[in-house]
């Protein structure tokens, strides 16, 4: 294995320039980014076992042993970030079924079948969820984790144990951050010491649902309460509601304005704020703004789940997605859920979400390309707050290479392939090879 | 090669049974489809040569030689039928760009550039577009063709000459159908005479976007008339639009009746559809099913390009798929366009169209994806007419082999694996290897 990195004809996206550029790296963090001035030729990198990832294929030790990689004009991208998960949930599908389609049952059928899961089925598919997630790309990933203390203590831990292992496997592959979904039903008192105990054992940041609460105001005043005493930022599902009136993100910013938790809070989903009125949504992202609250979207899970009772004119069920981010709301797209009862699709895969939120949000013009790649990069990147992130002298290398040469190519899906680099070694290799039986005859 | 197809532990989605499956096939026909009781052994096949997908990988070779093909439950589907293409304006989106991502735009931005087009240009990039389709498993394509003869006849010809070339070259691989868009501009009588010679030439189907006319009426009897003369069936573009005003599909099937052309028409994207009242909607739906429409939705395509005027509630833009689906009219899901100003994503992957119709018409019910399933593979064929379609006794060898093991899995992508065989042959193999570093070192 080589010590450093050295690329040449890379194109980095995210600077929305053409140009290709030459990259070097030492002991994991980059030491140059420049611009060539034209395509270079193999010779001309001066290395020895030079290496194109298409040759390398799967074979992860061709490129570590590579001293210098030739993209030929591919994209590089830095590690994805995916920042609202619920790996312990993914792959639970076979087990519960959803046979109304409704967030409503996904809910209640989840909470039955959780009591029945071991720990270990738990870790084995938060690792399967986790590793596909890099294999697309992602070295980043802030999960849920559903705590039913309500269900017994017992039950709740499981979960928190099983993550907490799965994020020790994989130390050195990727970052996980865990938000607790503080539960709103039961007693209170015993769920606020479960949760104390849960940051102790190291989860990080407070989450929930609260919009679903009787009482949604007191639920978020108890999770901003926790939130400050153990010092941790607040990540919060909101109105993911078709109902207009649903507006808990007003309470949610004005508790971060008193509390002065501007930068640290995260509202998620926001589908009402679709519903609204204009004058209603215009007041709803001034306070958001006014309160430096971010958002996130999670548009696969949304147009599936959402809009249901609507016949005829069926609403894409997603939140204001350009105008929040017309009004410089930080805005990121991300996964939620992979083939559970919430939303039998799904893969962990950032490029397809980015690819449905296009859809979701008529984005398609050059802008709204480079706009939709932040959205899973350095916005969530600054959410989840990644230090050093991005593809700049001086940061850490985390990366992940592609076979696409434009923005296209990647989110059409074109190009597949994929090459993630991370903690210091390259972590997954995903590699689509193609033949035509006409290719060989001619 | 092998004389004869054997395969074993085949999954049959198409059939609504979790049953594996043993298949023969002899001189290109299927001889045998059967039921197996249990997972079989490799050494239970009586295979010499035994041969699993994801071991051949891209190598078509090995699959050829193989005496027994073991799919250890992966999917087989039949050859996919793509009923509306576009593939004369494939991957021009470079050329021709998009900038306010109208249909309005695209449609005036194409017709200035389709002058600047050459013939080899048009063939090549028909070519990649359908050979791109094959790869995903599409062995039935059935495209529109621009024919703008009030450009110039050469213009016009320049993309049919192009089109029957490339059906001739792929005329081992894959089926080609051409519908010609009759144009509605100009010279009513040259246009007539330059249809009758493209007809002559080897044009299959009349289409058209006669919604798009001043007097679409005039239109629709002019498309109907030519058509009953030449004999061949009709292919329209059909309300397109965001304007529940828009009910040209009224008089198409007051015309398919008229000319006893039941069962022969089709009527593609219907979006207007959506926006009409339920009242409205009913009677449409009753005079389609009436008339013995068929009808095609278009949704990756609908959903880019419609509801641009909405806000806050922002429409889907297809029509409606779940209605129409339960009043027994027969509904295919395809491609439209692929990387061009109406549509700057897109590979021609069935699959892919299956799940952004999963998203569109919140399908995703074990039913639904079977449904799913039938709206690219049964649905389409009949449409586009194929004969002895699907994997049955007697029926011609047209199929894509999937790594899928079931529909979840498959239109997920989590899966994406797929060898293709048509006209007698393995014809394109698409396979995608994985390596983690965390598996080499364990």
């Amino acid at each position: 294995m080589s010590a450093g990195l050295h690329f040449i004809n890379v194109r980095l996206p995210h600077r929305e320039d053409l140009c290709l550029y030459e990259l070097k790296a030492e002991v994991g963090k980059w030491v140059s980014v420049h611009r060539q001035d034209r395509f270079l030729d193999a010779w001309e990198s001066g290395a020895s076992r030079l290496m194109v990832p298409h040759q390398a294929g799967s074979d992860l030790k061709r490129l570590a042993d590579a001293d210098c990689i030739d993209l030929q004009g591919g994209m590089m991208l830095p590690g994805l970030v995916d920042c609202h998960m619920h790996l312990d949930k993914a792959f639970s599908l076979e087990q519960v079924s959803n046979r109304s389609g409704t967030l409503h049952e996904a809910i209640l059928s989840y909470s039955h079948a959780v009591q029945t899961f071991s720990k270990e089925q738990l870790a084995e598919r938060m690792l399967t969820a986790a590793r596909m997630a890099l294999s697309y790309g992602t070295t980043t990933i802030r999960s849920h984790l559903d705590f039913p203390v309500h269900l017994g203590r017992e039950v709740a831990f499981r979960t928190i144990e099983a993550a907490l292992e799965v994020r020790e496997k994989l130390k050195g592959s990727m970052s996980i951050q865990y938000a607790l979904m503080v539960p709103f039903r039961g007693n209170h008192e015993a769920a606020d010491e479960a949760i104390e105990e849960a940051l102790r054992m190291g989860i990080d940041v407070l989450g929930g649902a609260p919009h679903l609460a009787d009482d949604p105001e007191r639920e978020i005043g108890r999770i901003f309460r926790l939130a400050e005493r153990f010092g941790v930022p607040i990540d919060l599902h909101a109105d993911e509601s078709d109902n207009p009136g649903k507006k808990t993100v007003l309470s949610i910013a004005e508790h971060t304005i008193r509390y002065g938790y501007q930068g640290r809070v995260t509202a998620d989903h926001l589908c009402s704020l679709s519903a609204m009125t204009e004058n209603d949504a215009q007041l709803v992202m001034a306070k958001m703004k006014e309160a430096g609250l971010n958002a996130v979207t999670l548009p696969a899970v949304n147009m599936y789940l959402q809009g249901r009772e609507d016949r005829g004119l069926v609403r894409r069920g997603t939140t204001r997605i350009r105008e929040l981010l017309a009004e410089g709301i930080p805005l990121a797209a991300a996964s939620d859920n992979i083939q559970d009862p919430f939303h039998p699709f799904g893969r962990g895969d950032l490029i397809q979400i980015a690819q449905i939120t296009s859809y979701a949000a008529h984005m398609g013009s050059e802008q709204d390309l480079v706009q939709l790649l932040r959205m899973i990069t350095d916005t969530p990147a600054e959410i989840t707050g990644c230090d050093e992130y991005g593809i700049e002298e001086g940061h850490d290398c985390n990366f992940v290479v592609t076979d696409a040469s434009d923005v296209t190519q990647l989110l059409s899906g074109t190009k597949m392939s994929r090459w993630v680099y991370a903690s210091g070694k390259w972590q997954s290799a995903l590699h689509t090879a193609q033949t035509f039986a006409s290719e060989l005859v001619t």
